[in-house]
């Protein structure tokens, strides 16, 4: 029975909910599964914690928030339009959505073209203990949740729980960075938004007293990603990791005879299928773990990054106001190709604090109106409307480089 | 000597700042006068706490508030820019900003053409204790307060530190209410905003580092108008009470016999100039008084006006597109004319959360930008500059009616 | 039916408990009458905001709290433990339970004979607005409600929520007044109290593991005791209070006469049996609207004690040994019996903080061990046994003095 | 110059303490040090995020508070009573207190016999980053800060800053650990305790008016202890690190054959004096490195134990009355020797949250009273005198075991 309740409730204390309360049985189960366990070993904001040192929170107290985050909306919002089996589907989906990334995942994925999306769904369809533990309580559960969290899951709510504007996802992530960054400005009325969701159609939708309640949370998003999640200091950190993989993949593809062994990145090397048994053994331990030794490698782009990397020597940043110009300066100081691979960078900020999709979907934030009509919300807010256009305005772009370059580039 | 120390450095508890702290024998002695208790008995948000009932702090714990934010500004980001004198005319204007505040200014000010700034004038440099304090001190020491509460002073940081669209009292209220409503809403940064200031040209202007602090107040200030400062039932409060002080103030010069003695109104019924000592007599204790007995008098309209303010029984509101419209709606459903003025009002909401001056002085809020020129927020935020130009549409009508004419206007 | 729900749930901001909601038309009923308005009116702690002044709060608030946590406590602990008609019963106690209480009742009850619990029952069973809304639903309502009240209802469940060493009385001054007076030691852990409830033999007991969070409640009431509750100057306004009470009482008694009428209190100066009309007219601002006639008095006791009240004019305190010391004391310095009457009080303090009983019921701490024993927490918890033995030892006995005698008195 | 500024001072966001500035260079230098680094790799509470999950804040961040208390006692309380040098002096020492730390220190220094004070005082004063930065502004500085953290420095005043019962250390850890566990505790009043410091001959004493805010701190201490510190999880989970160390060394001594290199442990392994550079290599990230190799040993019990603490297999703990009743147990249920010692535990709770000297010295908790006489807290405070008391009678002895044993243990 998938909905097996606990012999003793367990109570978990969290820094951001006070308690979260695990009913079900199973899970409990998943939270003990190595799988789970890993997420311990994920900072939740990669690197960010550089820049916000107390930021040190994990993927793992995420988890467990957006676990809680759902229990909430179905025990407070949706009540009795959901079944008993899609309810335990939600709260697995809730739990485990985060279960395939990897260490530093967005530099990770972006040189190793791996996916965690794609990872989870294969950690929880094929042979793990996570998948041990689903199969033991239904057969088809396994599928169930994999299809939550991609997207393909027939009841459309339970993919909007998870994955939507205002989701269990971001309302955790949003009030869980902020606090544990010691900002001030990524709070929210977290009471006020379950208090204004309803369900209509099969999706959640806002009351139009809750459009206040809205516009705090777009403006507590906008706020978060221009002060902290596109904080350059934490970009600069990002640049010189992907790099750092960036070459190691190079120089194994050209048979560079590492001091150290770094056989649990040898899968990822290989233009192969990872198995998730290897992907699951990575954690930031383990990258740290080569890093260090890397510091000690005769290849001097590889001993500097990972010297960079370990010790906050970090890559410093230009306002340019074109890509090109960015181009002309790098070429302008240096020579070797290889240095200019390697030490300078030209990003773009972008962020994504809202979506307007022009049509009422379960991505979408929906007003329902006293009348009953549903709309957008930029459409329901002037003021949201008016964010988003001065947003679009809003293009930082920046030439990341290493310190060595600094003299020079100041002149 | 003006900056004369205490004995014993008194704290005071406060649920908005922790610890206020006083220093100057001085402080300690205008917060001991009558005049200053009398702030203990005056709302500070008049008849807001009707609808949030925890809002009942005082105008006398609101200007402890200032006091102790322009203390603040004064150590943290003025500090050797200003003589010592000045800064205890600057403590003592920010302690007795409101003093010429009576019971529910807005409506009383209204009826009886009083003018609270011109009052605080007149109590700090009239016959008074407070006077009598401040002349203890220096002869000068009244003037050169009531100069920066009329905003006069030849300092323009004074003025500035008591009335700016970022002043320590704009700061204090804005925390302070909405802490004691018990809304989310209403926070900003304090600290970060303080950590943001410098002196520039004798005005305090902003570091650009301090913009995103800046939009959180804006937006701050944005949400407590619309949610809380122009909230219709509050404003249907307001309403009442204005309609029955015109009400007592008419029925007095048509020598209407009153049952019970007015005599503390008498003085504001008659078309005289006010003494300061009749005007300090007067606090919500005794409108209230008043009030209670008006419940008994034989004048319908009083006595229904009286009954709705004592025993919240408040007007209600319709949304209408003009001015017009109401005026048709009243004519239509109502032939009495004392009826309908007094049993219907039309309103719009206007709030005036940032003012945009296109000059930099000292009530503009200005940017001083990395490379040293001042330019106004909303020229340095494009997000500011959206939630002005979007709140500018927001236009809210309403027509106000008492309950009784409900059923009809439902029709 | 007595539990007929409102047409549209109400939410009210609250700042120290977030949102009250309120389902059942009754209680919006009752809200809405003139006697829990008046409660408005009146101080949660009397005095006590002036020592720490932003504890402005009312008994109203406190009112609304003590509903709120009798609603969660039912929800949350007792659950289906309750019929729907006793869950009514206690929430209308809880909202009704303070209904008795006059402007500053403790030295009001002390000089006129009255006493706020018996005041409730009448209000609630006699004719007022607050019977007829009871009645309106059932007709023994009312009395059940009273019963709660006065301890004599058969169901000793609602008298322990109401009324008990960890009910939701309690349990809501402690936060509220705490959180208003800006202190930080009044403050418990609220969501564990309530999640180590539970129900056992009809009375509430607390599962061992929330010895810890009771010792903290305990420890936060024995803070308040000292530091707030029995704070010198807030004693010393209340000597004050009470002794101008007192010289009115005296005062009228030797027909004395008053130039401003004192209508009001007139049932109250007459040895009869008060009506509770009568009572309901008085609130803090009739007295103080006579407190502030009575400075201008000829008589120079009520004078200068009126004085004194009004502008905070404290009397100050020396410690004593002893009563006979403090009694040598007055009479070395004073030879006048009036003033050593009106001038003087010799007082001890003394808080209530635990009470052990020695027995188990409704009324004592019980805690429910592994092995389904119930002890009293004094025996389950050898800290609290501690404190409690360590504060007997506390005495505090002081002399107050009006402040003309400070320079005699430090001689 | 050992207190020169840095050319812009540097705020650090920080969800303890809002801000923490750093004004010097020499500390900005500090900071950066790959020993300082390091501590983010190391959690302040060990394994306890086993058990609060949230509680994932590192040695850095707490290194990064202790600075900043250190800091707001110097510049609030002692301010003109110390040199500039000895300032500087004190934030390094605050600073750098915790640089000697490993991973899992009380497990680690157990088995292997290091001493976290004295890697300490080694890294400061041998060839390190920071013994660099140190001499580069002072050559005297690195023995001084040494001196510090060593408690022999001729100036008391400094160590009592970072070594005392009421010192930077432990305040910074009690309200950092309580607020990332997300228990409601460990709080206490800071501003409150700062405010009551002052310095008398040299030593910081607490004004009588702060016994009330330090027996709130004491009672803390009190709660964190014994619902944190002692918590019967968190020693399960040190005592499988224990014996996991314990295994490795005697396997190693008995030359077993490691599948996977556990180089960087070796040092630690061979009875040698360990040089600094070997002890700095290690980490967590290291440990659980090697842990998770571990799982595919040979051996049995390095095998198990390395997947009890990977994968959260936790011992269970059974309540005992004695030692002896603890080994009764062991030797009745297993034959093994290697068993008995490697999978069960007999563990006593101690707690340490005040200590009694009997006389003034710089570790004890000292109180000057109003006529200027200086005792001990628990002589000022009966409350502290009776905890203190009560706990001696605490004692919780417990039998720890493998999980495998739980069935016949509950037979």
């Amino acid at each position: 029975m998938v909905d097996e309740l606990m012999f003793e409730t367990k109570v978990i204390r969290d820094n951001i909910h006070g308690n979260i309360t695990i009913n079900y049985q199973i899970i409990w189960d998943l939270i003990n599964t190595p799988e789970m366990q890993r997420l311990r070993r994920i900072h939740q904001l990669g690197g960010t914690f550089m820049v916000f040192p107390s930021a040190e929170h994990s993927r793992f107290t995420h988890s467990l928030g957006v676990y809680h985050l759902v229990n909430r909306i179905i025990n407070e919002v949706i009540k009795e339009e959901i079944s008993n089996y899609d309810k335990i589907v939600a709260l697995c989906a809730g739990l485990l959505h985060d279960i395939g990334h990897g260490p530093y995942s967005h530099a990770f994925e972006d040189v190793f073209n791996t996916d965690h999306e794609n990872m989870s769904q294969r950690i929880i369809c094929e042979d793990s203990n996570i998948n041990k533990v689903l199969n033991k309580y239904d057969s088809h559960l396994a599928s169930n949740v994999a299809a939550v969290i991609n997207h393909t899951h027939s009841n459309k709510l339970l993919i909007q729980l998870i994955s939507s504007q205002v989701d269990a996802d971001r309302m955790d992530y949003l009030l869980r960075d902020a606090t544990n960054c010691g900002v001030s400005y990524g709070h929210f009325d977290l009471e006020r938004l379950l208090r204004s969701m309803v369900v209509k159609d099969n999706i959640i939708v806002f009351k139009e007293s809750g459009v206040h309640a809205l516009e705090d949370y777009i403006f507590a998003r906008y706020h978060m990603y221009w002060q902290v999640y596109l904080h350059q200091t934490a970009n600069s950190y990002e640049i010189i990791l992907n790099k750092l993989l960036r070459r190691v993949k190079e120089l194994y593809e050209n048979n560079y005879s590492f001091k150290h062994d770094i056989n649990l990145l040898i899968p990822f090397l290989k233009n192969e299928i990872i198995n998730i048994e290897d992907y699951l053994l990575l954690d930031e331990s383990i990258l740290i773990y080569y890093f260090k030794n890397f510091i000690n490698e005769e290849d001097y782009i590889l001993k500097e990054l990972s010297y960079c990397f370990i010790n906050r020597k970090l890559f410093k940043a230009l306002d340019i106001s074109s890509e090109q110009e960015g181009l002309n300066l790098i070429n302008k100081i240096v020579d070797d190709t290889i240095k200019k691979n390697y030490f300078f960078e030209i990003l773009q900020a972008k962020s994504s604090f809202y979506k307007y999709y022009g049509e009422i979907n379960s991505q979408s934030i929906n007003i329902i109106t006293k009348d009953n009509k549903i709309e957008e919300l930029a459409n329901a807010s002037n003021l949201v409307e008016a964010i988003v256009n001065s947003a679009k305005d809003k293009i930082e772009l920046k030439l990341y480089y290493h310190q060595d370059y600094r003299s020079v580039l100041n002149e």
